[in-house]
């Protein structure tokens, strides 16, 4: 295997060990980062964007937080008709995991708002009573940005909550496309989901396993 | 709760019924979208970008999958240091869920680009193995694009194995940044994980249960 960009070529021999050599600096430099970075908090932590991904990386890291042994708490803000995937698998994590989810599913399911904003607030209760009750040290908010999108919730109040009276150690991730600048303002971590090829464009239906 | 948009004012009865008319419409409109995705593949799935969440949402799906029943198989192609919280979570799954890992973990820590090359090659042996096995539904190559980025393995024999050789109901996900074009190319699902913000920024040490 050869390089196009070294010139003169090099041996292997040279290759391998100019290639130790630049590895060594890049581990030296980022040890040296990484020696700064000292603080543990609890994050607020928001997946937004229009690709695929939000609630995948949410929920993976529910399992990354199980998988520890913590305690994990997941409130579904939206009910999704097919999230059963992860259900089934929480299933064996019964000894660790709450789950919570809102009455009646999605607006356009629905169609009725003033049964949504209630149930909206319900979960939004029983979230903030997970994140205060000290028991849990992750909490899902999952797909709360689709209701605070809608306004079925205040940005304000929930703003508000999770900088004044979040616990220090728990983190809450926070899912949904269109996530609120008042919200990303105050997160620690935020990640966009870019949608950069998806496969309904090519007629596929979602699929066990894949969407649900 | 009133929408600044709505000129003149509406009560909330009539904000109700606006809405449910709209979501009406939506659900319909969807609906008649959705009815056209009647394609069912395995897919090629790429999670790509420099945020988090590639192989935390590539791992999410690996979960949905077991929750199904279905059998996975893991291939990690960059030993990280701290991928424990995956790893104990998947322990319970050991029923389902096959693991391989490349011998020796990433390059800057081992400086040894030879054995590198080794592992890199081992691994996507397994990987090709595990695909067309029949025994998988889906196949998780993690941080694949690492090693196809440094030329350990060569693009083309990958993107060929997955157009002629992947059997059609098999699910590959592949995640790490810089992805190569001519896997996007190939691919059914791509989605670029894009940093808004990231908490090494203010000093943040990677925590339990967040980053491992």
């Amino acid at each position: 295997m050869t390089d196009a960009n070294d010139k003169p070529e090099l041996s292997e021999e040279e290759l391998n060990a100019r290639h130790a050599d630049k590895m060594r600096k890049k581990k030296a430099a980022r040890d040296k980062i990484m020696a700064t970075k000292t603080i543990e908090k609890g994050l607020v932590i928001v997946n937004t964007g229009k690709g695929k991904g939000k609630s995948t990386a949410g929920f993976g890291m529910v399992f990354r937080s199980l998988g520890h042994g913590h305690k994990v708490g997941v409130v579904q803000f939206v009910k999704g008709r097919i999230e059963t995937g992860e259900r089934m698998a929480l299933d064996r994590f019964d000894d660790l995991v709450t789950i919570k989810r809102m009455g009646e599913g999605f607006t356009w399911e629905t169609q009725d708002r003033q049964r949504d904003i209630d149930a909206a607030n319900q979960a939004w209760e029983a979230a903030k009573d997970m994140i205060q009750s000290g028991e849990y040290r992750l909490v899902l908010c999952d797909e709360l940005n689709i209701v605070l999108r809608y306004d079925y919730l205040d940005i304000d109040d929930v703003v508000a909550f999770l900088k004044t009276e979040k616990p220090d150690d728990v983190h809450v991730v926070i899912t949904g496309r269109n996530a609120k600048d008042e919200l990303i303002d105050i997160a620690d971590l935020v990640t966009d989901m870019t949608q950069v090829k998806h496969p309904f464009r090519s007629g596929v239906k979602p699929q066990e396993g894949v969407e649900f």
